[in-house]
């Protein structure tokens, strides 16, 4: 890919309900730990792929290279997704929510297409029985049926994320 | 609607990965403000309408009833979606991400069907350029060209959600 040079992006201080509601400026809220959530979904089926966190930077190199970087909450490191499993997710189209603390990015993922550590392509994998499905029981439904990939032949000894 | 009684859910107490990543039972992680995130999605277009937070009373109404239940965290109280404006959001699926600190809701709804309260269908109205796309300027871009209701005519006096 040709990468051409564009000014960094800039963050513009948060001024007014109206300013940051119907604006023009990318005024992002972080939290009181310097995050922002963000929403990343498959740009061609609109599944929801997995629920992150962006830091500044992370944010900053998303929108500077259009490839997905998230702050890893369990390793605490800026996180540039693909990188150790070359599941690169190549940005569509970032938008962002009306109080701005909110992100969703649409991607298209390479190799396998899968965005999951478990293996699965979404890591929304399983079903909860709400309101009048409950009838037929309220156990977690599996909506996937087969890994994409052997998280141990593609992580190996790297920690599990998930923190009990 | 015909309200069918089926027992109230259950949080299975978080004891292995194996457990929370591969198995059946429903074992949500709450925050340290009690909060697990919510991604809601229209199940029609796939569009993502918002991010919203529950509490535990929220995630157990929207299992037992099949509408959606937040916990308002500017307001900070149990919020009925559509309850000041008729919006309600029917979940036609629940899901639990791998490890079950994120939900996703697929959902239809009432009305006008806007999810936002600044008056657009969904909150992520506004397109941020990403790469090759700031070529052509990096200001927000619309995405929505027009609200689909009056916010002041539903709200009225109800105090903007959006901090600063």
């Amino acid at each position: 890919m040709h990468h051409v040079s564009t000014p960094a992006p800039q963050f513009a201080p948060r001024q007014s309900i109206a300013q940051v509601e119907e604006g023009h400026e990318l005024a992002p809220k972080f939290d009181a730990a310097g995050l922002i959530a963000c929403i990343t979904t498959d740009a061609g089926t609109g599944d929801v792929l997995m629920l992150g966190y962006m830091n500044r930077e992370a944010l900053t190199r998303t929108i500077e290279t259009g490839e997905a970087h998230y702050w890893s909450r369990s390793r605490q490191c800026l996180w540039h997704k693909g990188a150790t499993s070359a599941l690169v997710q190549q940005v569509e189209e970032l938008r962002i929510d009306d109080d701005q603390d909110a992100i969703w990015l649409r991607v298209r993922v390479a190799g396998s297409g899968a965005s999951c550590h478990v293996g699965y392509r979404s890591c929304f994998y399983r079903r909860v029985p709400v309101g009048a499905q409950r009838q037929h029981g309220s156990a977690l439904v599996f909506t996937e049926n087969e890994k994409t990939f052997d998280p141990q032949a593609v992580y190996g000894d790297v920690p599990n994320p998930t923190v009990l």
